[in-house]
C-alpha cells in the first residue's frame, strides 16, 4: 500500500492516520480536512464557551506540526467533493488551490455526524445557534462577546445541553433555561437519574423543563421568543438547538456506501464498507455493540477513535476487528458527574435480556475521612444468567465517578457476571474508598434483590 | 449448622460473620472479640492521629447496635484461649464472666495478623510504639496528647510508616523522619517511583533515609535516640515501629491447624484449614494468588474481607471458592496517591515469567481542562504472549488513581492482554480522562516498547 488517505481530521480521522504511519512507516498518509481545525477537541467548545479554557487554541488535542511530525501529509481548507470507487481516485476543493484529483490505494471516510436540524419554525433566525463545529463554537463565543447575552434557552437536555447550561451560568448569565421533550432531562440515564439531577440544576440556577416540545422560534424586541407544547412562550437573547447528531454520509452515499442503522455508513467488524478499499469509522459509520453483537449507532469520541485505529491499522494490510462498543459515557454539570455503560433496562429487554435493574447508595470513601460524599448507583444485570448488563453512577465529580463506570465497562468487556464484581480484588485506603468498593456493594445490593426477586 | 462461632472481628470477622447470617438466617452465629473495638477501621487510624478525623469513635465501620442488628451474637472483651476441634469447642476467657466453653458446629478463625517486632535493643522503652490495634492508636494518641513532642522517628517507609509521617507532619511535628532498610521508600512499588516519593516526602518536611538498619533506641535526656548503620543518630521525642505485619496464628497452632506460606494458617480455596470444620481467614491465613495461583502471604483488608466471606458462605453449607488475590493496593501521602495491582518485574520473573515494564506519563484529563496533573504509569506485561502482569500508579490525590488501577485490577483478574486495554469501552470527558484514557495510553506506550524489545 503505497498512498492511503483519510477524510475527516477529527477523532476517527487522526486515529486512523496515525495508526496507518507507526504500521506502515513507509506509507504516504494523507489527512484531509475541510476546515482549519484539524484534531480539535469540539467536545471541550462548552469549557472554553463558559471562561475555563482561556484560549481556543489550547482545544487542539494535537498542532498542525505534531501531526506532520508523526509523517501525516495534511490537507487544511480541502473538501473531498467525491470518490470514484473504480478508478481510486477522490476529487477534493481546495480553498486556494480549485479542484485536483487524488489517487488512493486505500481510502477511510471520516466525515463524522452533523446536528439534527428539528422541524421548529425560526431555527435560522439570527440568534440560534448549534454546536458542532470549531466555527460554529467561534461563532457563538463572538456572539457572546459582542451582546449583553442575559438569557439564553437551550433546546435538548443530552450531554451537550446541560454542559452548556453549566457554561452559560459560570459565564454570569443568569437566565438559562434547558427544554427536554423528554420525561427527564438527560435522557441517556434512567429518569430516577434525570429527575435528580433536573433537581440539582434548578439548585445551581439553571431552569429545567422537560416534557415540552419546541415548535417555533420567533423574533421578539431585541431578542427571540421560543413558543411550544403543551402552550409555552419563554423569552431569550440567545436559544441554543442541541437535540443530537445524524451521521454526516453524504459523500460516502454518493460514491455507493451502503448505509446501515440509522443511514450510518454499513462497515463489518474490520470497518470495511461494501466498497473495496475504502474504510469508515467514526461518527459517519455505524458502531458494533459489544453486547447485542449487532450494529448501532453510537456517536461518541471514543469509539470514533477504536474505529479509526481499527480502519489505521486494516488500511495497512491489517485484519483487526473492533471490539465493540459499550456506549460509556460520563460527563460532568457543577459539582456532578453522571455516567453510563452498557444497556438500561428497556433496551436489555428489547434485546430479549430479563433485566433487573437495582438503585443503591454509598459513600465514595469512608465516612469518617473528610470529603465524602454519597454515591448513587444503578446496576443493570440478567436475573436468568447473573450477567451484568449495565450500570450507571450520578456522584459528585471529585468521586471517581468516571473511573468507577469503567471498572463496570471492564467487567461488562467480557461478560462477567454482577456477582464476580465482588471477587475483583479492588484497591483500598479510606481516602479513597471502602474494602468493598461502592461499586462492589452495588453489585451485592443487586445480587440480594435479584434473589428477592 | 447450629452454632457457627467466628473468633475476630476485624475484616475478616465481620464478612464472614454477616454472610453467615445472610445465607443462614437460622444459624447462632456469634463473633467473639478479644477487646472492646469489633470492627474499627484500623487502616483508619493515621487519619484520627493526624487530627483529619476528630473523634476516635467515627473509625467504627459497624457500631456495636448494628451488628447486633445483623442477628450476630456480639462477645466483647472475650478471648478464645483454646480450640478443641475434636469435641467442637472453644474455651473462652471473659474479662467480666471468667472462663467457659462453647460448643461450634463451624469455626472461622479471623484472629488477624500482629506487628513484626524487629530485632533491635530498646524496643520496649517507653516513648517506642507500634501501630496496628485500636488500643496501640489511642495510647499513641494520649502520649502525643499529654507530651510536647517535636521529633519523631518512623523506622519502616511502608504503607502504614509514610501515612504516619504525613499524620505527624500534619499534626504539627516539625522533625519527621522516617529510615528504611531497603533502597527506597514504600518498596512494595517499583524504586523508580520510590525515589520519585522520596524527594516529594522532603518537599513536604519529611526526612526520608533508604538504605538504613536501626540496631538500638536508647534513652537520651528526655527523649530517645536511635542508633544504627551505617552509622547514625538521631534523637527523637516518639519512635514509631512499623516495619510490617505476620500472622496472629497461635491460637489455630495449638488446635493443630497447618502453617503454610509465612507461617499464616495453610487454607485451601473454600478457606477451609485441615480440621473437620474449622475455616481461617483473613491476616492470619495464607492468601490465595490469582496470577499465580498459589498461596502467598498478603494482609490486606479487602482481601480479609473477601476471604472472610467466602468462608461465612461455606461455614452455611456452601463451596464458594475465593477468587484470588492481585495485591492491589493504594496509599494518599500528602497530596499523592500511589497504587499498584498484580506483579513487578522480579515477582513475574520469580514466577518464570518473561516481564517487561514500561513506564509512561500523561495528563489525568485534558490538559486544556484547569488542574490537570502528570499520571505517572507503570505497566508490566509478558513479551512471551503479551498478557498484562502488573500495573503501579503514581499521581495527584485527586486523579482517580485507585479508580485507574483498579481498571487494570478487572482486567488482570480476566487475564486479559496488555493491548485488550485498548479495546475497552472506558468513558471519557474533558474533565475527567482523555479519548485515550491514560490506562490505555500507559498500554499503548507497553505495546510500542514490547515491539521494539
Amino acid at each position: 500500500m503505497n498512498s492511503i488517505i483519510v477524510v475527516g481530521g477529527s477523532d476517527a480521522g487522526i486515529s486512523a492516520a496515525l495508526r496507518a504511519r507507526e504500521l506502515a512507516p513507509q506509507a504516504v498518509v494523507s489527512m484531509v480536512v475541510a476546515d482549519q481545525f484539524p484534531n480539535y477537541s469540539i467536545c471541550g467548545l462548552p469549557f472554553y464557551l463558559s471562561g475555563e479554557v482561556e484560549h481556543w487554541q489550547r482545544l487542539a488535542h494535537r498542532s498542525r506540526e505534531e501531526i506532520e511530525a508523526a509523517g501525516i501529509r495534511l490537507h487544511l481548507d480541502t473538501r473531498v467533493v467525491a470518490i470514484d470507487p473504480v478508478r481510486h481516485q477522490v476529487m477534493v476543493e481546495q480553498t486556494d488551490h480549485g479542484r485536483a484529483t487524488w489517487s488512493y490505494d486505500r481510502l477511510v471516510i471520516a466525515t463524522g455526524a452533523k446536528p439534527i436540524r428539528p422541524p421548529i419554525a425560526g431555527i435560522d433566525l439570527p440568534g440560534v445557534f448549534d454546536l458542532h463545529t470549531m466555527q460554529g463554537g467561534l461563532a457563538l463565543a463572538q456572539y457572546l462577546d459582542a451582546r449583553s447575552v442575559r438569557s439564553a434557552v437551550i433546546i435538548g437536555a443530552g450531554y451537550i445541553g446541560l454542559e452548556m447550561a453549566d457554561a452559560l451560568i459560570r459565564r454570569g448569565i443568569v437566565g438559562v433555561t434547558v427544554l427536554e421533550q423528554k420525561n427527564a432531562v438527560l435522557p441517556t440515564v434512567d429518569e430516577e437519574f434525570g429527575r435528580r439531577l433536573g433537581a440539582y440544576l434548578g439548585q445551581q440556577g439553571v431552569r429545567a423543563e422537560s416534557g415540552v416540545q419546541v415548535t417555533e422560534i420567533e423574533r421578539h424586541g431585541d431578542g427571540l421568543r421560543v413558543l411550544g407544547r403543551p402552550s409555552f412562550s419563554i423569552d431569550a437573547d440567545l436559544v441554543l438547538v442541541v437535540v443530537g447528531v445524524e451521521p454526516n454520509t453524504e459523500l460516502g452515499i454518493r460514491a455507493g456506501v451502503a448505509q446501515g442503522v440509522r443511514g450510518a455508513l454499513r462497515v463489518d467488524r474490520e470497518m470495511a464498507t461494501n466498497l473495496p478499499d475504502v474504510y469508515a469509522a467514526g461518527d459517519c459509520a455505524e458502531t458494533y455493540h459489544r453486547l447485542g453483537q449487532d450494529p448501532v449507532y453510537l456517536p461518541l469520541g471514543t469509539t470514533a477513535h477504536k474505529q479509526g485505529r481499527i480502519a489505521g491499522a486494516n488500511v495497512t494490510g491489517g485484519h483487526e476487528r473492533y471490539a465493540g462498543s459499550l456506549g460509556t459515557q460520563v460527563v460532568k454539570l457543577f459539582e456532578r458527574a453522571v455516567a453510563r455503560t452498557g444497556w438500561r433496562d428497556e433496551e436489555a429487554k428489547t434485546a430479549g435480556r430479563t433485566p433487573l435493574t437495582v438503585q443503591s447508595t454509598h459513600w465514595d470513601h469512608k465516612g469518617y475521612y473528610p470529603g465524602a460524599h454519597p454515591l448513587h448507583v444503578r446496576v443493570t444485570g440478567d436475573v436468568a444468567d447473573g450477567r451484568l448488563l449495565g450500570a450507571q453512577i450520578l456522584g459528585h465529580w471529585q468521586s471517581s465517578v468516571a473511573k468507577r463506570i469503567d471498572i463496570f465497562a471492564a467487567a461488562l468487556f467480557q461478560g462477567l457476571k454482577v456477582a464476580d464484581l465482588l471477587d475483583i480484588d479492588l484497591s483500598y485506603t479510606p481516602p479513597f474508598g471502602s474494602p468493598w468498593d461502592p461499586v462492589q456493594l452495588a453489585a451485592e445490593a443487586w445480587e440480594k434483590a435479584s434473589r428477592a426477586d
